[in-house]
């Protein structure tokens, strides 16, 4: 199929244009292109710069979920490992950025650092900040509430729970040539994967979604609802998110995003948490064959990858395989429609974009 | 079915005669005692004090894994929050209820506090020490590196990966009458389940196990390995149990319990992440509709569970309803055959345990 390379810096360009054309400072608009680059260089389709934008008119800047220059507020804390954010509904990769950056500190001076934040906005995809962080050799790790309550907790018939993902980063960069990033939404597939096996007219597999009535189908057209992935596990999981935001600030699953239900004083902002430690922290010392921690840590790993699993692949390797493609053909890959979507995004915001001379590759 | 009410003194008392029969000082022998109860209070049949003891068998006192009157050294570490202790192979539920105290120490000073563990031996249940944290009101995690490598990596065909459980407890007694208890292994079932399909002449659901050729299979008669649960997702959950186990000291899991394996210098020993965090750490102080707290969080939960999802149930419920009728019968709950293990373990303990004078009822 024939891909089309958009250099980095015109991508960085376009996209914080598009940010700037609506309303946001110069800051935010960098911190959103960077976290778009971020994703289109690891081939995270779902939630590119195209993504990104749409989210911001669905829920964002367009529908008051999202504050262009808002001012975020570090609250004091009694616990100095542990801070406390009010993003005020600043923009989510900005804030995102900032408080896996400020996670890091923490876990400099303590061994472990976390940021917990209120009034908060999308942050797009989790694995972009465990990546990051994990290349500056961090054992990271975030979750957040989703932006719309759409799964049905196990042995439940109605949509409380968002998709509420959960992303873990360790610093393996220097010792199989990427971080591994653990990645995943606790529903067993997407809404937009569902909407997928309605065009290509498939049925679903097993535990993927519910009727109107509560009750599982694999038929995707008749899907009002989504399921977790791995039954009562998978709940558990998705349960986690919502009771950490409970905890720090977040309101019912089921008002969240939608601006004017509920009664008045009501919150409808998601909420982030993000951890790091120092892997030396764990480090107890007393390793086999006189091995150094890296050099256990990538023992372990080979172990589990051998005895006839050679075909077996750690989580992260896709992601890894992106950046190396995009590496290799020196930008980033997009797809004619792809492409499409940057120009009109391009126009809207004034930007000046050489869709047609951009160089093709067949990938 | 007829079951029978152990006090709890009674228990105690046998459970640690056992123990100090078997060689252990009579701190660790009140831990084990301890757990066991905790066990037996919550209905975790799976693992009580005759699981323990038997365990004690295949993998600790008697083979090596566990070393009685072992001495834990706690390392020093220039990271305030993060404790890295060499366990020495000293009874895992000793340590474990210690590591947790600690994580809560630490917690109470920097909001969060770890506890990483070297030369670990098995803790049993995981739930056990979340849910006692949670009762002290704090939100406690651990996960552990199980025993032997019994999981096959997704996209794998052998076993090279542990059961390795995950478990979080909430501090939600006050809210909801128990504490929120998410605690599960990565395979999608245990081997124990797999010989329970064998004794009931079923099949097993998709997704359990591989024959000898790394093949999944559903006959349970030819499930030489298990699979780990939600595929790609479940895998990814094992892997950090993995990895943290790889970062604090633990060596190849192909080799981890098989004492006498592999070359020298070689490492066999289990590894424990303990963590808890301060509720009001999290706390931005900015709820809904005035809400404090722990009124956000019940109104959270709440609506989890209204909307038609009223027979959803919380992870933590068994366990709390396991609890009810502890207290409602004042003791332990047994069944017959549990109770002659019990009169077995304490004949060789020399205990004078009276099995006939037992209360029974009717559960």
């Amino acid at each position: 199929m024939i891909n089309f390379i958009v250099p980095r810096q015109v991508h960085h360009d376009l996209v914080a244009s598009a940010y700037r054309h609506r309303g946001y400072t110069a800051d935010e608009a960098q911190a959103a292109a960077r976290f778009s680059e971020l994703t289109a260089w690891h081939g995270i389709k779902t939630h590119n710069a195209i993504k990104a934008l749409h989210l911001d008119e669905l829920f964002g800047s367009k529908a008051g979920g999202c504050v262009p220059g808002a001012k975020m507020e570090k609250l004091p804390s009694k616990y100095p490992a542990v801070q406390r954010w009010n993003a005020n509904r600043k923009l989510g990769q900005a804030v995102g950025f900032e408080a896996m950056q400020a996670a890091m500190d923490l876990a400099d001076q303590f061994g472990v650092g976390i940021v917990a934040v209120d009034n908060a906005f999308h942050y797009l995809w989790g694995g972009g900040y465990v990546i990051d962080a994990a290349k500056k050799g961090y054992i990271a790790y975030t979750c957040c509430t989703a932006a719309l309550a759409e799964v049905v907790p196990f042995g439940g018939k109605f949509p409380t729970l968002g998709t509420n993902p959960h992303s873990w980063g360790f610093p393996t960069q220097d010792l199989i040539g990427f971080p591994i990033c653990i990645d995943w939404a606790t529903s067993t597939v997407a809404m937009g994967r569902v909407q997928q096996f309605i065009r290509e007219g498939k049925q679903l597999p097993p535990g993927c979604g519910v009727d109107e009535h509560g009750n599982e189908t694999s038929d995707p057209n008749k899907v009002k609802a989504l399921l977790p992935f791995g039954q009562h596990k998978g709940y558990g999981l998705s349960l986690i998110d919502e009771l950490i935001a409970a905890y720090t600030g977040g309101s019912l699953p089921t008002l969240r995003s939608r601006w004017g239900t509920g009664p008045k004083d009501e919150k409808h902002t998601p909420n982030f948490f993000f951890q790091c430690i120092r892997p030396d922290a764990l480090d107890c010392g007393d390793f086999a064959q006189g091995r150094k921690q890296g050099e256990n840590v990538k023992a372990v790993i080979a172990d589990i990858l051998s005895h006839g699993n050679e075909k077996a692949m750690l989580p992260g390797q896709l992601e890894a395989n992106a950046a190396a493609q995009s590496q290799k053909h020196g930008g980033l890959i997009f797809t004619q429609a792809e492409i499409d979507a940057l120009a009109h995004i391009a126009a809207e915001a004034g930007f000046a974009f050489d869709a047609n001379g951009l160089k093709k590759v067949e990938i």
